[in-house]
């Protein structure tokens, strides 16, 4: 897949990822493009300079700011090494994400799990936006940081993270306040996509669901500010 | 302007806008559909029902889900209006927008502060995204019931509203935890643009700055997140 970005790129360097070829444009001299590149090479990736025309192609739409990586596919994490890793982790915290179709909303909820320093996503295999290039792109390149898992049935994931201890809370209309909720900790936050919200299935193997409190007309928040308010909320929590 | 979408055109007929015509595809017979013609008739706007051809050219990405509203443009408050509204209001909540270039962000934020039932949003007339059809339809409709106002300085509407008590915040990297910080009173937060963040001269204006505490690696949330995150921060601590 192609990382495409500045941003993107130099936080894939940063990772254990195999780099199989970096795009420069000629003349990035700015102190964080000659970074990016020093780095690179300090890594032993192979770093090629091309005329912006080049990088036009394979980006059509422009915005690669002189920066385009190609690696191998996105490797997703196995569930199985996820459920380990939080099994006996005291304060383990995962966010399933039920039917999230636009992958501007996947890139930003990524985004947004990973500034949070939360354990991993998981996913459906279908009816779920996959991490694309353009996930990667708009997820500021936090894919490569977050274990995000992939599974065919959600319910069965939900099952396994519950007997391992983790509370498991839909963030949904009509729930608990959830600053009246204790959000500390091994926690699992479930949420649905952007019209059709958690499935009712789904829901019902959760062991709450929560809501954040709204005091306007409209009173509906995109699928990533809502998460944004949700994740944020619970590490607060566990912070205080 | 054009008032795309079902949402964003049920939003519009609530409030005391002028619309001069709504558009909707014939065949829509789902009762939230009916129930916007029915409202739509009964505060006596123009509904005409027409073929999805001809919705389609009107809005040629297709995403009008059946209603297409045209009313005047947007109309902004006028900030000394805002101000004269927010003067002897106990808990007065107002948001300076510096430099948002984006109309999917500005769209974003504006969803947001409905939901949070802020009292206003203030942009500059320049370097900022205005208020256009994209960002009334990223809104759902928000935009119709948030007070927005447009400034040639931002500078001199923070003064004044710190004139009027508010305290002014700017929601930055580098500043006070958020959640050790008082957000209660008449509050002020000023955020800043996708790339540049506040404006140096802007971010002295301010009584102080908060910052969002990060536990990830890459550590970069998109601004309305970032926004949404803090506003029902300022929220919680509010309503406790």
């Amino acid at each position: 897949m192609k990382i495409i970005g500045k941003n993107a790129v130099n936080e894939l360097i940063k990772t254990d990822k195999t780099v199989d070829k970096i795009l420069v444009q000629n003349g990035m001299r700015d102190g964080e493009s000659q970074s990016i590149i020093k780095n690179a090479k300090n890594r032993g990736f192979k770093v090629q300079f091309a005329e912006k025309a080049v990088l036009d192609k394979e980006c059509p739409n422009g915005r690669h700011q002189g920066f385009i990586a190609f690696t191998s596919d996105f490797v997703y994490t196995d569930f199985e090494d996820l459920l380990s890793a939080v099994k006996d982790k005291e304060n383990a915290f995962v966010v399933v994400a039920d039917g999230i179709e636009d992958p501007h909303n996947l890139g930003s909820i990524i985004r947004v799990l990973e500034c949070a320093g939360a354990d991993g996503l998981i996913i459906g295999k279908h009816r779920s936006a996959q991490v694309t290039d353009l996930v990667m792109r708009i997820s500021e390149g936090s894919a490569n940081h977050l274990p995000v898992c992939r599974v065919v049935n959600l319910n069965t994931a939900i099952d396994k993270l519950k007997e391992v201890g983790l509370w498991a809370y839909a963030l949904e209309l009509g729930g608990e306040n959830i600053y009246k909720t204790d959000l500390k900790g091994k926690l699992l936050l479930v949420i649905g996509g952007e019209d059709t919200g958690v499935n009712r299935l789904t829901r019902e193997k959760c062991d709450g669901v929560i809501t954040i409190p709204m005091h306007g007309k409209v009173n509906s928040l995109n699928a990533s500010v809502a998460l944004g308010v949700g994740v944020f909320e619970a590490m607060r929590q566990r912070t205080l």
